[in-house]
């Protein structure tokens, strides 16, 4: 296979962008990714989005987002897997430059959700679940969350302080992140004041929703072999496993099957071992799910994701390093593009350019992207050049 | 580039399909396919679906039609360019094989569209187009073909009735193919007589919607080499354009711009003419998208394609017959399946499996399908091996 590179980034910040049309924030992102990459023109563009055709009554996202960046005629469509659409894009990109069809595409992932009542935008979220089993129930995705969660502290016997480290050191992050929804500490106190919102999950272990668009070039590595510029960044391992829609369906409800699956194949692929990744961008959609992603990953043994947060170890300081620009919880999750968020932030980590959020000597970074409760998990390791 | 060959089709009639979910049309196409290529499993699935999130409160499909099939895990998505959505799928396992990243795939188009209202239905397609140009004015599909077709009739002097013998073809050809809505042939003076839809549109210029799902196998083509069973067809085309979405953007809006682009490119690739398709499936959603898709594509100069069809050349004794198994005039239209339909056509073609609709020694098929009003547009060229 061909090996593939990453050249040029591009995001606008997470936030209520009342302003700017969905095609405008991803215009804005695929233009500061081309010039970040010196380009002005690729063969292809994919975007990631989930929700445009329920909330901007706006489908084939594809054509319109490539005629408004001023490439008109270019091979073009949106993927989707709920939240993981934005990492399909790249996804996609990666495919369509490794098999030879291209020789440059863009990916952008883009999700416009503060326009709409909170109800429609609660609506369309469900979708991500399973319709018949879930969504029929009338159970939103804080509310399928909270359920995992609360079976989850029954089981291994957490208390819901415990989950405090995640939130907290993702605030924390958030802070030296310029394009984070928010951008301010949490404390301890905070954290366990928080509105109740589905018990036993606040408002502290929630992501925030938002508007916003990420975007990356990709070209083959040879292509950009010694290049003068920006570091180059290599995609060393990409992988996509599904599991169940239905939580109620899968063998063990706390077991994040897919996530480990994709971030197996991800290792194999890049001949590495978890320890060797440097720092890794979880998709803390809630707290839950930092806890479960980082077990199924191999960083934490079953059921103890919590104790690896109290002990520290995901703090910047710390053995794996998680949320390093805010994650979903501090930056915002805009669906659609909290992948390609991971993927940019993940770049500039690696290129030294993450600024007061730098990880000291970072080469190898880690993103995981998820959609739904787990039903589709997309995980990318890059590679400093 | 890995060469790409199709060794599975698999389809469900379209019809109004009340007793079954979207997810059991896809599987019944997907198991089809299994059976015909003689596997039991794939490495990824690909789907192409518009409006499951708006009509189905069901996104996500990749991973449910994934695990439905009894292959929980694998790599799934969604793809999506409205109408176009369904060749988007085989582009996708196309492109996924050719990369070397998975060594099958399935393809699956799917769209249920009549358990909803027809307004809810309507509006949902409605998105396919410009919702800030033309959405926002209430324009429906029909509405701006209408306008499309108006301008056309004025500016080349062709009459209504001249665009009669594109419907008359379809359905004389849907009669013979089983999983055809429609299967009664009709006559000029039911086309003249038809129902008024937004004039000059009548219902005999219009593809009815429906519920129903197609599926493709795809694997590297040195893999099945001298194969036992069915046929192999050699993916020897695949091209993607796009154009404006929005109609009065465009400098010759009676032009298909990504149409002839898209077609142009698979000739290139296939290393044919124009002249050596054996038969076209084109994308016939109105009767004046038959009449551009054919000017574009270069079987018949700027303005005459009503001539072509006039002159019988699109029978399935003319020069290039299209919609041979009924198109989507009569076959029907499940927008996001329709690529995939075109496509388990043309392999039936090209294996001489097509039955009563078979044309004579076809070797070379293409197929074109078109997302919104031309915006995005798939051409594949199938060749038999």
């Amino acid at each position: 296979m061909q090996e593939v590179a990453i050249i040029g980034i591009g995001q606008v910040p997470v936030a209520e962008h009342w302003d700017k049309r969905l095609v405008e924030l991803a215009g804005d992102a695929v233009f500061a990714a081309l010039a970040d990459a010196e380009l002005s023109q690729v063969d292809a563009l994919y975007v990631g989005n989930m929700m445009a055709g329920q909330l901007d009554k706006q489908s084939h996202l594809g054509a319109l987002v490539s005629d408004w960046v001023g490439m008109r005629g270019i091979e073009a469509m949106t993927v989707e897997a709920a939240c993981g659409s934005g990492a399909l894009a790249l996804r996609t990109a990666l495919m369509a430059v490794a098999s030879g069809i291209v020789t440059s595409a863009l990916a952008v992932g883009v999700e416009k959700m503060t326009d709409t009542s909170p109800g429609e935008t609660t609506a369309a979220l469900a979708t991500a679940a399973s319709a018949d089993w879930e969504g029929i129930h009338g159970v939103t995705f804080v509310g399928l969350n909270a359920l995992i969660m609360r079976r989850y502290m029954y089981e291994y016997g957490w208390q819901h302080e415990d989950f405090a480290p995640f939130s907290i050191n993702a605030h924390a992050n958030g802070v030296n992140n310029p394009n984070a929804r928010f951008q301010a500490p949490i404390t301890a106190e905070i954290y366990k004041r928080a509105t109740m919102i589905a018990d036993p999950i606040n408002l502290m272990d929630a992501s925030p929703i938002g508007d916003g668009a990420a975007a990356a070039v990709v070209v083959p590595a040879d292509l950009v072999k010694g290049r003068k510029g920006k570091q180059v960044i290599k995609i060393a391992g990409s992988a996509v496993a599904t599991d169940s829609l239905a939580v109620h369906d899968r063998q063990d409800p706390l077991w994040l099957t897919a996530a480990e699956k994709s971030a197996k194949e991800a290792y194999l692929q890049a001949g590495i071992k978890p320890e060797e990744i440097d720092f890794f961008e979880v998709h803390d959609a809630f707290t839950i799910m930092s806890a479960l992603s980082l077990e199924a990953c191999g960083f934490a043994e079953r059921g103890q994701g919590p104790r690896l947060a109290l002990e520290g170890e995901i703090f910047t300081q710390g053995k794996i390093p998680v949320t390093t620009m805010g994650g979903l919880k501090a930056r915002g999750h805009p669906v659609g593009a909290t992948g390609m968020y991971q993927i940019v932030e993940t770049v500039l980590q690696l290129r030294g350019e993450a600024g007061p959020a730098q990880i000291d000597g970072a080469k190898i970074g880690m993103a995981q992207n998820i959609g739904g409760s787990g039903a589709t998990v997309i995980t990318h390791i890059l590679k400093a050049d």
